[in-house]
């Protein structure tokens, strides 16, 4: 079986064996980053617009790259001194890029939901590269790619997604990746962020940092995200660290070959200590190497590719 | 007869079969944009420099897409953060950047006549991206050849263009290219936005909608341009809807085959119904494609091309 | 011999010959900014990030340019809205940057000796394209290959540095070059702007204008930098001109033969009249032109090439 989607607009409605086949695509386009020469013509003549409507530098750089190792033309449309701001709506703004005979649409967005408004009347392929509190799903990819390059397997094993779940769309994507592949996830963090209904979605929720990480084989922090709360959600950033920030004292209660991940960009000292964050333990900048082959992966499936299948060795 | 000049500076200037040249060049471009690779090596190893010194992001990225899929090198130069602000002239910014080995400089500025002004002392082409209120002439080329593509000809044609005449440099280049083309231009809008001084560029005009759209094959509908009025023109927004918006009840007074273009951002509900903006009758988003043809045709022609002849079939 | 060396931080631990050899190395890249496709393959598939903390659009461009004329991907990293605005150290965004698989970094930072920190750690190339008050090593390299370009020499000639020494990166990075390729450094400006201490660097400080230009074969003029100086040096930019402008009746004091060299922007009728700018004395421009080659051949070197000899003709 083969990919068929011509979308990436989430992780929660991928099946598992959709999953497997953009991390098996991504692993043969790692080897490519690895190359002397960094390129591939898989997308060459394809244009590809970087439709950012909430900053994002990393992500952005992430997905450019990603495009010009597939030799495709990419433009950044970012929402500064943009057609937005003269108050043309976003329907409008998206079929003015895809009139311009693009062939994908990454986009970036404050509103949930947005990517699977712009799928339902583009003919462009559409990209989530994060919308909202909802999904994030090429981090959630590049975070699994990482786990199963790392732990030879996703299935079986206790992944800990720790600190700020209520408002992050990389938890919720991740949780769809993991429980998908039948990894056992564990929410944890203050209770006003990580409310007992994300039960729902097949994790446990526990308020108890201890018990969180005692098992896991997987810990991956979130970061304190102050600017997408509302209201300040703790007392304090040298409340949280005391309460849930991953110490040396903690880590010396978790498994010995626990990963540690993270998506960054870090805040050392508040949710992570900064020796750990460097340790053996910290795979963080292998999940940004990893990121950049997840993204290449996807932009190739999107655009027709069918699987790992027709990279070039 | 095949083109000559090295710059590309305004309408006003150009012959009717010049215009011609760039539209019939302009058409084997967008065959280009319709195949599976989108790119031919017509301006490799040419160096393109984008120097907005007034923002535009729509009109900066057609021109950026037009460069890469002429195969050449383009960078961006924005005012924001640039030497500009470290009180440089325009005249030594634009030397520094034609300094750079650069074979074409685009550019868009808010003093009517700056293009013109480099042109007199570059070595490189100079391309008008919009000069104040004085012109726009990729703009007027590309709602040509819409006009064009749909209609067949443009000899003839009742053309109304309708809003801001006054501070628009898109109505200006259109009514250029419109008469030496031999249409009917009809101008219509508020009597302070639409002074009869224009009568003197061969145009008619009128202060009366229903009289200006009864007859017209075509209807432009220009943007309320806030940001280039020093003071307001108009009571409200709900007035000027009321007074000269394409509303349903108007479009019923029209005739059947008529265009309804737009160069946007468009403002839905204010100069423009938002149905008629959907409707068949609207061609704003293949103004969108067609814009990326022309600035094709263009770059390639002010670079040296001679034709349609040297498009690569 | 040949190049050897991984990054380019500074002039000041280059020696004559690593700095003849850029040069001669430039000199085959400026013929290649001569050529009708002006493109060779060097750094094909090779991944340069531009990471400018303190923001340049000369520079910038400059580089980038270079890096497309080479054939690399780049990919552009501005402090703006960037994560190093959300609390992430500068060695963590690097390297988050370096795990892209970058093979090198350009950066521009405000704080002395900030590439020197990224290279002890980062396996990336790292070249300094400007830190704080410190150096800025492309700007001294195109500055010699200018003079000796004109000249057909450097050793030997004196040459002066007028303006604000103090805090210039520029005058730092000129003073190593050219004293270690055997010039004459004079270095002029007010005494608050040029302090005795700058004899060590083996240069004579001078606060005499009429003395420091009388015997000069080059007169680099340096630029007022207000942005970089903590408090007024001086007591209006009407005094600096009266005093150390580089006006008409003193240009009749100079050798017959001199250049006059400055790094831009120039403010015309500040540190020099308008007219010496255009006059057949000024290689400003030629400078700029300069700079790309020199950028490009530090990009080739800094990559793993040996030499002017690996150029393709």
């Amino acid at each position: 079986m083969s990919w068929t989607r011509k979308h990436l607009l989430d992780i929660e409605s991928l099946s598992a064996h959709e999953i497997t086949t953009i991390l098996d695509t991504a692993r043969a386009f790692k080897a490519v980053g690895e190359r002397a020469i960094k390129k591939v013509p898989a997308l060459r003549g394809k244009t590809v617009i970087n439709l950012f409507v909430e900053p994002s530098t990393r992500t952005r750089i992430s997905f450019e790259l990603a495009a010009q190792r597939l030799t495709a033309d990419i433009v950044n449309f970012s929402a500064e001194a943009s057609s937005l701001k003269k108050g043309e709506t976003l329907k409008d703004t998206a079929r003015n890029l895809e009139a311009l005979n693009a062939d994908i649409i990454i986009i970036r967005h404050s509103a949930s939901g947005a990517p699977h408004f712009l799928s339902r009347f583009l003919k462009a392929s559409v990209v989530n590269a994060g919308d909202g509190a909802h999904e994030h799903p090429t981090q959630a990819l590049l975070d699994t790619f990482t786990v199963l390059e790392k732990k030879g397997k996703v299935a079986g094993l206790n992944v800990t997604i720790l600190g700020d779940i209520l408002y992050s769309r990389v938890a919720r994507s991740n949780i769809w990746a993991l429980t998908k592949l039948g990894a056992n996830v564990t929410l944890c963090g203050p209770s006003t962020l990580v409310p007992k209904i994300f039960e729902k979605m097949g994790c446990r929720v526990t308020h108890n940092l201890e018990e969180a990480i005692a098992n896991a084989d997987v810990i991956n922090l979130l970061r304190i995200q102050h600017e997408r709360q509302r209201r300040s959600m703790f007392p304090s950033l040298g409340e949280y660290t005391s309460l849930f920030g991953l110490t040396k004292a903690r880590m010396q209660k978790t498994k010995p070959d626990v990963l540690i991940m993270h998506p960054g960009p870090i805040n050392r000292g508040v949710e992570i200590d900064s020796d750990i964050a460097d340790s053996s333990h910290s795979v963080i900048l292998e999940q940004v190497t990893n990121g950049l082959a997840v993204r290449m992966a996807v932009l190739f499936l999107v655009n027709g590719g069918k699987g790992p299948q027709e990279v070039a060795a």
